[in-house]
């Protein structure tokens, strides 16, 4: 193995010239730091992995930032980024926000001090302003962060129709959906929109539909319990209900307390599609959301932008999958 | 902010000492070095953050090893980890070992490069000679890995135990349990210790039990699909079965398919008891891990052996509990 000896002797300088190189810090005129670049190269010198991430001003980290990984859908999109992130070299670094807004700026402090070379960014509470300056690699999940920064979401609009239709056909007259639009924070997310045209779908079908907006970041099981005994409050008659996995859950087991029958009084239908949806018995209907691929993609777009390949202007939206089951039967 | 010329004028050194002193490459006398370090602590001087851990031989990183963190005891685990570690200054990496041994290798290689500072380790795969030359710091999840590595894990004795006896007073007489004992690798993990209690609890009372033991780590959808299949042919009669939670909802799936209730013709108890269990409906009785807990303990420990306030000879067992459910009902 060369050491830092070789290296000076290579490109004919001392070897305090290459530790200036290395460190970044000292003067080294542009012609000898080539030199002693190209040696470091042709030698194939790793002094160790920090210093020569530091010479490379390179982390070999990519941060993935989600609300908390302990949620299915997080947690099946970590595994699944971190499998491709180990794939291109790169390791992960996890951040659960727990919804506080400086946790996500502690990150893009790192970022902007190369501490990790590019975050893929599912968290859910800055607003959009805290990235306009930053040119640096991001990618968001399902979250509209200015044009200058790529997004990768599922096709939710084509979502949001096919619960509002798999519940119209299966005879529902009084509907409720569960989302996280409002609360603290104005964010804008591409998620959001399956609500909206569930409503709009159901408003033409002159189907009334109550939309139980929970507090942006609720998605825990206690935040899910309180929910849905909102919902059914509010509208004890309902006969269709659309919601993630968990709320879907949730609802069915607080409608089993209450005597009401899923699917003979109340069809469920589920959005996420997270693994255990598949062991759930009796099935629920469920849209399922391509996790694998959205962090294939996400992945695949922040190493473009590390290593130079990208500009940063490309969205990618991939398709759902409706999974009949139980909970939609008329 | 101090520069690099403050940091040598006020060590009353050359800037190029100070370089070497942070890169930690070329000469430099001891008592130089003291001056630069003082130096460096007096004007809080912060090149840039590699640069500084670079210096101070700490990348302020753990590193949390798990076969999936898509599995939810893993997503629930690393998701209480990164929580404390962030709260004492530390950030999270994660790994998925995907049941390679290289994986977990290379982690190992990162420790020894201080690119990490501490692991936690609940990987599956490595035996414990690869760690016997490692004295670094390193806990382990549920593993024997030799005695100079603290180990953090549930009463599993008492687990087993407990699954038992439920059984028994439901009335089985003729059981199955899942586990993964066997297959390419012989891992000592005191989480079998529970199948080798069950099974004698079972023998004293003399009920016939059969432990069906899948391919140590399989612990995806698939493979537990195919586990509860090949146990429901060899005891189609089964009464009873213990297995952790996605196991014996695959299970009830299973008899559901052939026909047989779950609790009239076969009582079910489930092992972990992550958080979606408190939504299943009808409910399984599960025995819960105190997941939370021991996140938190092993932070504690990894933290306590980087910051040299142990000297690693902790084992820590925390208590589990019983959450009675419908499948054990008579």
């Amino acid at each position: 193995m060369a050491t830092i000896q070789d290296v000076a002797r290579y490109a004919n300088v001392g070897a305090a010239t290459v530790s200036r190189v290395l460190s970044g810090n000292g003067y080294v005129k542009d012609e000898t730091r080539q030199k002693v670049e190209a040696a470091i190269k042709a030698l194939d010198y790793t002094p160790n992995a920090m210093a020569r991430n530091l010479f490379f001003r390179k982390s070999g980290i990519v941060a993935v930032i989600v609300p908390e990984v302990s949620h299915p859908f997080f947690a099946e999109f970590v595994n699944s980024a971190e499998a491709a992130l180990c794939e291109k070299g790169y390791q992960t670094m996890i951040c659960n926000t727990y919804y506080e807004k400086n946790f996500e700026l502690r990150y893009l402090e790192m970022l902007k001090q190369q501490r990790v070379d590019g975050i893929i960014f599912g968290g859910h509470t800055l607003d959009t302003s805290h990235f306009e300056e930053i040119f640096r690699p991001i990618v968001a999940l399902d979250r509209d962060m200015g044009n200058h920064i790529p997004c990768v979401a599922a096709d939710h609009i084509e979502g949001g129709r096919m619960a509002a239709e798999e519940l119209i056909k299966a005879g529902c007259r009084n509907v409720v959906q569960f989302g996280g639009r409002y609360g603290k924070y104005k964010v804008s997310t591409p998620s959001n929109m399956r609500h909206s045209v569930f409503e709009q779908i159901m408003e033409e079908h002159g189907i009334p539909c109550y939309s139980h907006m929970m507090k942006w970041n609720s998605i825990n099981i206690g935040s899910y319990r309180i929910a849905v005994k909102e919902a059914l409050d509010i509208c004890p008659d309902m006969d269709g209900a659309f919601g993630t996995d968990w709320i879907m859950m949730a609802l069915r087991q607080a409608l089993m307390e209450r005597g009401r029958r899923v699917p003979e009084d109340v069809k469920l239908i589920a959005y996420d599609g997270t693994s255990a949806m598949s062991l759930v018995t009796p099935s629920i209907t469920y849209i399922a959301q391509p996790i694998v691929e959205l962090a294939q993609q996400a992945v695949r777009l922040v190493v473009d932008l590390i290593e130079g390949r990208s500009d940063g202007h490309e969205n990618v939206i991939l398709p759902v999958v409706l999974h009949r089951g139980e909970s939609t039967k008329r």
